[in-house]
């Protein structure tokens, strides 16, 4: 029965599941075990009991994040639950070890309340070094990192938010120099207001990003609709980081016209080829959607973009989160911080994009592969560098 | 400043922690990562959204407990906290790997509330196989055990309590074989009516043993102070699981006189020589206070006890949770039970007191050392013979 299963479930099907806990001290004598438990184990306890943070000397604490989901938003699945997301923690965990030797162990929750996964989550944190959030929906996703990480003595991070943020922002420096256009100038699109397009936005205006509009499932984003909006979107009114379009815009179509970059963190298809022959000359497309991009990148091409980067590993410029989080969170690990900062994700993303020298950009090689050497190393460095 | 360090901290310095999470399948090339994460992940989610049981099948899920404590009652060092009472969790988790291949993680809670601490194991446990309570304070372990077993769909063991309970039968069960004592007339008095206390005497009763009585820090248990007692006792009085003593009786040294078998769960150096001279004819002691039981054996055989057993390993017959909850657990693990029930415990007890021969059992050998073999293999065979 086995052997009809697909390559994908059978991998699944070997150990079961990608992760084991082992132990990773000798336990072949008795002596080993006198160490290890009774009654050697009460003099770590009796250490860490006068201080906490000496859970980091004696403990797997200083070692292992908690990668965390209620399973609510998971891939391009949806809410499909505390069960079914097991597979993508797993894996995210199990490339959170091979990039960077972080270990990480999953938690899925079973509730979708953002008060009780706040809860819950700050219940079992002592035994964890970091917090990592994943495939939580939005806007929920954002007021859960934002509490846990005042409340937390560790750092919390939402990588759907805040990984995808920084490659972004990468991939949106290196298309600036490749381009030779000033990030001041450029008019950005987003399609997208979620959990990333938040943080995608957030970090290009910190970045120096001139003019950011938005688009999403209700349409373009506009200070006529503001009290249809969630707290997310109100905020990113407020604080001017999404401009109100100035005409009597109503559709991407109208939106896109005389933009530079397009950022899509939406849904397949919603961007064509007459879009893209309206935005600025150069025209630079992030189609970012998962499995199937926003526009397929043969098309955008022919509608002389001058640089197209999706998520997937099948065509250039593979913009994804794995150059981000394994060096980021070994150097949130190794300096021992307790919160992820702004000036963090910023120096993470510049140092991500100063990867390549100016003469080795290219419209297809805008970010490093995620097998190129010294992308950890470099992301790590730049973070540890901010800590306080 | 290592150098000064103890061995056992030396020991917990390593990894450091006990622990490692480490992937069980192959990261090494790029297809692996696409069956791993993106897109081949998606396919295991998919099978998983169709049926919760199928997490079994394609995640960590079938392998791995979770060892929850609160840190409200770690070894004898009392109410230490979540993050002094990592070491121990990260130690048992490593004794049942050790012991029988089965993988754990340890979550130290951050709450002593005992709804808070039932509503947050119930939210984490759709990553795990079964949950292994640990050192949390009686008499509440008693009702979060009771509340997650009835609410969850994996099995809930409070080690402290039933590990406990059943190596104590089975020690029983061969003391009264080596002495040709009937268990039905067998006269017991415990020492401690905690975590440990209360289900010893509940297998106790379960095994046919004839009449228990108790004792605890604040005295003889005694229907007259039914009002004073928590749940816990005053179900094992309305119960009849602990007789009331017909005399005035008030204190332990009159509560020993002509019983059969001592049982201490309780503190140091409760017992004196006196006291076990006062017993029937060839008395027993099993005396478990760690680190320092309730009488040294010494003492107690030099009082005639015919058999003396405590926890400890550098004593004969060491009375020890490890020969129960590795094979338990496997067994509970391998044929895939929803809950723990009384006729496991039964089965194991037996099974573990039965691996020692009628011709083999002796005063000082009345239970298996914690490595002969076999001991896992029986306990797990028992308990899945009794999975409905």
């Amino acid at each position: 029965m086995d052997d009809k299963l697909s390559a994908a479930l059978k991998y699944h099907k070997r150990c079961p599941g990608k992760l084991s806990v082992i132990p990773c001290s000798s336990l072949e004598t008795n002596q080993d075990l006198l160490l290890a438990y009774t009654p050697g184990v009460a003099e770590a306890c009796l250490e860490i009991a006068k201080s906490s943070d000496l859970a980091f000397d004696y403990t797997l604490k200083s070692r292992v994040v908690a990668i965390v989901s209620d399973g609510s938003a998971v891939l391009g699945l949806g809410n499909i639950g505390p069960y079914a997301a097991i597979p993508v923690m797993e894996g995210k965990a199990a490339l959170l070890y091979k990039f960077s030797g972080i270990e990480a162990f999953p938690i899925t929750l079973d509730t979708k309340d953002e008060e009780e996964i706040i809860a819950t989550v700050k219940r079992i944190a002592p035994v964890f070094a970091a917090i990592m959030l994943e495939d939580i929906a939005a806007p929920k996703c954002v007021r859960i990192e934002r509490a846990l990480q005042a409340e937390l003595p560790i750092p919390v991070f939402h990588d759907d938010q805040h990984g995808t943020a920084i490659v972004v922002g990468a991939a949106v420096i290196n298309a600036s120099r490749y381009l030779k256009k000033d990030l001041a100038s450029l008019k950005v699109v987003i399609s997208g207001t979620g959990a990333a397009g938040n943080s995608v936005m957030r970090l290009l205006k910190l970045l120096g990003v001139g003019s950011i509009v938005a688009y999403n499932k209700d349409g373009v984003v506009k200070l006529s609709k503001y009290d249809d909006y969630d707290f997310v979107i109100k905020e990113l009114l407020d604080e001017k980081i999404i401009d109100n379009p100035n005409r009597e815009i109503a559709s991407l179509k109208d939106l896109v016209i005389e933009r530079d970059l397009f950022i899509g963190v939406s849904a397949p298809r919603l961007l064509t080829k007459e879009m893209v022959l309206s935005m600025n000359p150069d025209p630079v497309i992030f189609a970012l959607a998962n499995p199937v991009p926003e526009i397929d990148p043969k098309e955008a091409l022919a509608a002389k973009a001058a640089i197209v980067g999706t998520g997937r590993s099948d065509y250039p410029n593979q913009i994804n989160n794995v150059l981000v989080f394994p060096g980021l969170m070994k150097g949130l690990l190794e300096s021992r911080a307790k919160t992820v900062t702004n000036s963090m994700k910023l120096a993470a993303c510049k140092a991500l994009a100063y990867l390549i020298k100016d003469e080795d950009l290219r419209s297809d090689y805008i970010l490093p592969g995620i097998f190129e050497d010294g992308i950890v190393e470099a992301v790590k460095t730049a973070v540890m560098a901010e800590v306080k």
